[in-house]
């Protein structure tokens, strides 16, 4: 693939580190900044043949056959736009739009365009979440009754984050999106999300949008899919994820616990431990490959090769949308203090049944409430009558 | 110490090993149960010089000191008002009510007996919690933001936590308590709890209570203390607690990664790995001492020395009392679907005031947003102009 | 028990504090030091009514019912005879002697005196230890092949100890000593330690000693018992065994991650984080209660216990001494450059017999040397002919 | 690149499905397998033009660019000396030879050849072994004193493994030459191993080479390169890295404990967890993605960079001769039972001289031997005298 890459900050840095690794055979071929001096010097770093001051020369030139959206995200929407009108292909950074309705547009111009879109949810494909995916598909934890995404680090790196006008809000928006679309995929995209609860403060910081949140999702079979987003949180870089389902559990940590442990006096070098890393003496936790860690080649790979097979990525702009809705319930949550229901005009899973608990019996009369060993080895049987309600407990001696 | 136990079953012999450990010189000397054959086999298992079936008897017995209420929650109130009519000191299991009225009464009836009167809240005694009070308490990390204690296993020992009437609910009253009273004391205990945000839910048993549940905390100076509780976590018990500060984070474990990683085949024993725990073969994680780890030794420490010292314990009745109104408000708030206030007709901390958040200033006319080193060496500054709320970002080229 | 201590630095401070702790019956009532100073300072801090700068006077108070021996290495010997010669109890500090035969002349006066004598062997007492000593006989990892254990840290804190003459040598005593015998009681006491092959070297310290070894001590059964001693450890106190046996692993880690782990700007205090913690700022690795972990309460309950029940205690002088002789081998080991005996005058155990590796047949004609299942779902099974040696392979297709 | 496969078993399966991930411009073009109907499913399976059963056929096919070796270990040689002959390019799995003999005819071979050869030394292109030589590198850790590399599991896929002839010996050769590797990077490959003790048996299974082994590397600086190896690990597949510096630690955990938790019951699937692993059920540890976890994706890179750009790749065919001469010295001194040389016709690194540890002094007349802060905050200083070499401490109270 030859690629435009919209942007030369942070992210189109990283995107362009990962897309030239490992020896990959596609190539960001132009670079687009609003600032001409740095489009050259990113050109130069990458060693790219083009570089462009004009968004829509960038998209339009002949040898870029897709489009990576790496801009702000109140740039997101004219830049969709931009390839919608030049039928390009294009792939988009997290989030997709500020609101809803900014994705709804997005979603509803490539789709008339008929063009490929791609969502640029990276969390949604690093190599533990994918690999733990196949085991909740698999049934190895059984019905899934919760998931926990955490995202928490001391706050972005660029400007525009702690513009509410530009980025749309604060941790919800930034964070929030992983986390809740982590949250959809353990519990399935089938299944409607119905109604939000979320807190939100400005706990630490001198901005107008939240620098930290809790929200809960509660989804139509009756799992919760909660959300935990910070800019105040001290350490590094906090990413964990955490299901619970009926057989069993699964907990990933991304990046604090990877199994890679140093301790330093400092007395050596003054190095990049890792994004967000506070401190380069006494323990430190770096991770092998951060890109690798945080999903980029698992999913640049996923979106070239759905495009050449001619199907839908994992992660699409219909999902950008439906993370947009649930986060503008939850920033109307953080005002109300009230359950805020998920607003979806364009809803494309199952209808929403109702979460049938099938109660385990233990005989015609009964159902098994617990069944036990305890230390001294006795078994014991707690049941409750189906039409009484009464609990009754037996025991049998070891 | 010459202690009476009220109760025979799991919590009652748990202490019971706990009290006889170790060298202490504290001892049981009477056992109540309603049933004679559980008191008879009690006393004869402990060593115990005296045995009842009524309650008033053992309580006033002249040999005891001290009574430890191990009775199931419904029973409590009973057995405090028969403590506070013989004048005899009381240690009582958690909750300390069903209910904050509940709660309140048991607390006026000890006030006005004049006895010594302590909240056996044991996971505020663990050696890992009091030395992480330590540290708060000297400011390693700042001001307390959030905390969140979990609590999740997959489901009680005995019958009657099962029965809503008896134990008062499910998993809040059960777990809850433990979660709230550790976010209530690293938040700080003289900080009024204002208002509760709680779903609840019962995913799994065919039970009338919640078999799961997330609540938020919100004090008067804007800290939260959330609380995670679940009897359908697979996988053992999951007793973690995490603080946010503005300075620092601390995460505990106090039962599933303890620095005590197992693996077997399964084809030597068929023993007892830990309370709660799922397995006995593959990956197993014991613990060294439960009842140390779960905070045991140091709670009744605490107890007798309190009350030699003519001194409160670091539990008392009224924080008992504290928690059952928060609990209660998160029992309305999982009905009500919003934030519901904690009721207090009691509180003897701080009035609550405004949180007042310090901004950081970078010079006159700005706020400090952020700074920071990016991989490449670069040092960044981010502003936010006091006046215009214009955010701003300096860079200095490494 | 009403105990004499003799010396007052560290260890006695840590044994006066662990040993009046969780309101123990037993009191430290007397203490002996060369500096009256030290002597009555100790006495003070820890309300003892005696103290004395005469040690036979100290032991011989006929308030003492026991000795606990506290001192620097080179004077262990003297404070044992001066036991024995009183008939006074005695609970020694570990190492027992510098050399085997200090501790076999130890040995011996005590056995003559008929006195009890318990050696202070604290990490066979930690809560991990004990609860993996209860699996491994349980048989939950099957017959041990291998033991790991490693103590590992900047260095100690009393001048004496980097003095060879005072303290008999470097890390391999000092050190070396807790590692041989948790390895002993993994494979089992009764099992004799035949020969010892050690590396030793003066990496980092101006010392005569050595302040890095690693050792292995290889037991009549085929078993190894591996010890990974130093004081150039960076990083704070590195305390790790690791078990292998054919059905089963075991891995403990008493100190740096014990499901306690902190971060810290350290702008809060300037507190005392653990034993040879080397940073107050960063992660952190606190434990939750010092001498629990390192096993100071348990060690004490089993030496009392043992006493008033007139049985051995779990470590007795008879196991100091057959450490001292395998360290003496380390010693000649590191010297030799060779696998060195393990001289032993006096051996109690099992009579050295050859180490019986069972076989596992398939079938007449074979041995199973590996079945396994592979990631597209075979199963194969490699086998070897009993006669001609010959590996085959089958494999079953999936 | 167009590669050619020399082999159809597991790694060659694992080489080419690490080849053909993530986009990568490489294609394997050609297999050789000894049984066509091999080789026929093989290329089916990877989607290749070509496969041969005539291994000079298949290397000097035109297509073919560079020769991977994925045979068994007694292969190597003829494999090597084809590829030699055709002046084809050729990477070689590890280990290189069964004997330094054998590799250094291999060595010879390529370099008179005039070709490009590599040495699939896979652990040492694990994220986590790159990011640690950097770090190392830098000098955050100071001088290394001792690393330690443990590659444990329950024994090898493929029968010839087991075949002493075949495979060149046991766990040494096949695990040992992954460790000394990495001890050797650490270290320095410029430092001289002069000689090797170790320890080897066969504890369990039914085949007459080792099945466990410990082994210590002695390289000319003082500084210690110790492996673990063994075939008799229960727990799934163990590979852990630690290095002690004078200014820090690294612990490296590249299997089992990666920040990837699962527990399950096993009710759901059947699935494979990861290789070696024991068990589906219970606490599991799987690893995101196993190929990169193991190092392969960053190898590869780095060959065919190399190739490309003219240079070595970090892993040459020296390397795996000296790496070879170093475990020949193992296997003597398993026999021996002492420290044996390492035998290097063809040195290429330092000559060895003298290990120069730098005394620090605290003044003219003393050498600091350590400063502490003790618990109740007094500060110690231990001095050794230059000449007396009398310990001597200062201490200043808090």
């Amino acid at each position: 693939m030859k690629i435009a890459m919209l942007g030369s900050g942070f992210i189109a840095r990283f995107y362009a580190e990962s897309l030239h690794a490992q020896r990959r055979k596609d190539k960001v071929v132009m670079v687009y900044s609003r600032s001409e001096e740095n489009a050259r010097r990113f050109a130069k770093d990458y060693g790219l043949p083009h570089f462009k001051t004009d968004m829509e020369a960038a998209i339009g030139h002949p040898d870029v056959e897709v489009v990576l959206i790496a801009l702000p995200n109140h740039l997101h929407e004219e830049a969709v736009m931009a390839c919608a009108a030049a039928k390009k292909h294009v792939i988009c950074t997290k989030p997709l739009g500020r609101t809803a309705k900014e994705a709804k547009r997005m979603l509803d111009a490539v789709e008339q365009a008929g063009i490929f879109a791609g969502y640029l949810e990276d969390l949604c494909y690093t190599p533990k979440f994918l690999k733990s995916m196949d085991s909740v598909k698999r049934g190895d934890i059984g019905r899934v009754l919760w998931t926990k995404s955490r995202e928490a680090h001391p706050g972005p790196h660029s400007d525009w984050f702690w513009d509410k006008e530009k980025s749309g809000g604060g941790a919800i928006i930034d964070l929030g999106c992983h986390c809740v679309e982590i949250g959809r995929n353990f519990i399935g995209k089938h299944i409607k999300p119905l109604e939000v609860m979320c807190w939100a403060d400005t706990q630490v910081h001198p901005i107008d949008a939240e620098d930290h949140a809790i929200g809960l999702v509660k989804y139509a079979n009756g799992a919760i899919g909660q959300f935990e987003v910070s800019w105040t949180f001290r350490g590094g870089m906090d990413l964990r994820d955490e299901v619970m389902g009926t057989e069993g559990s699964i907990w990933l940590n991304s990046f604090l616990r990877t199994g890679f442990e140093m301790f330093t006096t400092g007395k050596g070098g003054d190095g990049y431990v890792a994004e967000k890393a506070e401190s380069n003496t006494g323990w430190l936790f770096p991770v092998g490959d951060e890109a690798h860690e945080l999903g980029y080649p698992h999913m640049f790979t996923d979106m070239f090769q759905a495009l050449e097979e001619n199907r839908e990525p994992l992660e699409t702009f219909y999902d950008g949308y439906v993370v947009n809705a649930i986060l503008d319930a939850a920033l109307t949550s953080a005002q109300s203090k009230k359950w805020e229901p998920v607003i979806l005009e364009d809803w494309r899973g199952d209808a929403p049944g109702e979460n049938t608990v099938e109660k385990k019996s233990y005989d015609a009369d009964h159902y098994l409430v617990k069944e036990e060993v305890l230390p001294n080895g006795d078994k014991k049987l707690i049941l409750k009558h189906k039409k009484t309600g009464a609990i009754t407990q037996k025991t049998t001696l070891a």
